[in-house]
């Protein structure tokens, strides 16, 4: 294969899938999974195949992708505030009826209003709901109350539920922690969720959850769904998180990329040809998973490069030698590929394009 | 305009291009800039227009996109090692006969002879020399020799030259510390190159240099042809160094990212829809240049967002409201886009297709 590849190992890709699918199903919650993580229509038909209602976008143009690529159930989990982006929101409506968006601004659900209407079609509005983060959300149950008032009054907008995403709790180490602080952010959501059904304004879903927490959200039970993403490949991040309270981690890193050494001129080093350009950056550099002796480490080298330095002792690689790496964090490099080399052991047995690759407007 | 945008001011590229172009005439010196900053065959005309030899490619798929647009003049910058990878090669050389590439070590200088004698074509190499850096390059004299020898025998490839990038170097901020620096390193390249004349193997050209040490280079007087890249856009990195010695930067920050105020539930603070997958991320975050309070700060919040935080009693921002943002580093930024929005002024003129964005392989 040429290289830096991103590699998708097929049999653990469909184990993961199969796994939270059989997870929800038993603890009767639904599944939303979220295509941020894979920006492949191939895979969220996998995941819909497997039970799933639909894929959570993390933009417009995201929902696009997957839309002309015939996949529904679609719910765009950010806001989409522009005239042209409300346009744009509403060709999608028009192919895709069952599509949803979440707001949290008062300003926003009048525009959403004006372009449905004028659009002729009903749109369902999800409220986001900050829970402390301050990315995105009503930051109040009062502001939430009023939100959902707003949509539900408006002739084109259906109140369709509330969104609620503990981003920063996904990634706390500990299960007993992220279980603490989660029981209590949920417990706040739990008090919006009564407050709306007191106004006759029953959240239809209650969206939000992710892998981290996946398990600690089933068994508080407030949710109707969840918006796992990065079990279908585990990265990094995740691996060292124990996601169901049992110190295992139910999933398999299912994602690796292939890089080659392209220079090895000085002994103890080799130069790979992967760099700033084939791995998000932000998570630290990629564990090295194969092709290297152990204890090699890993040093990013400019846009297309990088150098591993191996252990005193250990026998270095000859160019053309091909490593594997374990990307840091899945999303945002996945977001730098055009496609999945898919294979099952060690055989290449299908391409997927990443659809929604670079569709972050 | 859909936002996150990267917006590129035609005037200030337009001005960059002929600032540099103007100073390789009047130090004597050629350009072959490096397409890995802009990945784009509209800028490469424009080099070429204003005198440029060609463009460097950091890969071999940079220089096939650049080709299929019909840019000529290719210098690889990085060896090309895979067997699949030497096919491509003989491909591209098929159709672009001036077509170069770097090498660093005898095994592959050996393949690139196989391919290239296979092809029944002649291939022009250029010798890598490591500078210090053990990213790409021959370690020693002896062995910049060796491979110069070896390229000269074989039937079918031609010894072009030698290639010396001192990366680490670009990035000095004092101008007289990388003054010394790069002095040294050059009398270092000087006696390789006066040590190749002496066996009869004078470099045709003499290749490297960059933004940061143009310069310095042209003062030294060793290259025939630089290989500056950053200058079109110059990128905040580049932008805090003193590029002539003479306190002020020859060139303009032409590339901005716009990006859109999208939430704004909390007071003091706005998000933005601009994240992980629309800048790179090594480089810090991007100074905030306009469309905010001055003293706005700037965080990644995740894949899509970025939190704004603003000073003290200053006014916030609505949503929809439009903030410009400042590429930390250009060259990996560019690689997250499709095209660039080409502005004169505030008018949009033109979309360029970045043709080489993810080809990395």
């Amino acid at each position: 294969m040429n290289t830096p590849a991103l590699v998708l190992d097929l049999d653990m890709l469909e184990r993961n899938i199969a796994a939270m699918a059989a997870f929800a199903r038993a603890h009767g919650i639904a599944l939303r999974p979220h295509a941020k993580t894979h920006k492949c229509p191939d895979i969220a038909r996998r995941q819909i195949a497997a039970g799933a209602l639909g894929n959570c976008c993390a933009k417009l143009g995201e929902a696009e992708a997957l839309a002309e690529a015939g996949i529904g159930g679609l719910l765009i989990t950010s806001p989409v505030v522009s005239s042209q982006g409300i346009e744009r929101l509403m060709a999608l409506l028009a192919r895709s009826s069952d599509l949803m968006v979440t707001a949290d601004h008062p300003v926003n659900v009048d525009a959403l209003a004006r372009g449905a209407a004028g659009a002729g079609l009903t749109l369902a509005v999800v409220v986001d709901i900050d829970p402390g983060m301050h990315r995105t959300g009503a930051a109040t149950p009062e502001a939430v109350l009023a939100l959902a008032r707003q949509i539900a009054a408006a002739p084109f907008l259906r109140f369709a539920g509330v969104q609620f995403y503990c981003g920063r709790h996904q990634h706390i180490e500990s299960y007993a922690q992220r279980k603490t602080e989660i029981a209590e952010r949920t417990a706040y959501l739990k008090g919006i969720v009564e407050s709306l059904a007191a106004a006759g304004l029953k959240p239809g879903i209650i969206t939000g959850g992710g892998t981290g927490t996946h398990a600690i959200d089933a068994e508080l039970g407030v949710f109707t769904e969840l918006q796992v993403g990065s079990y279908v490949f585990m990265d990094h991040q995740y691996n060292v998180c124990d996601l169901r309270g049992e110190g295992r981690v139910p999933f398999e890193q299912a994602l690796q990329i292939d890089a080659r050494v392209v220079s090895a001129g000085t002994s103890g080093m080799a130069t790979i040809d992967s760099g700033l350009k084939s791995m998000a950056t932000e998570a630290g550099p990629p564990p090295v998973l194969a092709g290297a002796p152990e204890g090699t480490s890993f040093r990013f080298a400019g846009d297309e490069h990088a150098r591993l330095t191996f252990p005193d002792g250990a026998a270095g690689l000859g160019i053309d030698s091909v490593v594997t790496l374990v990307p840091p964090h899945c999303d945002p490099t996945v977001n730098l590929y055009d496609a999945y080399h898919v294979v099952k052991g060690h055989t290449l047995v299908d391409i997927w394009p990443i659809a929604a690759r670079g569709r972050s407007r």
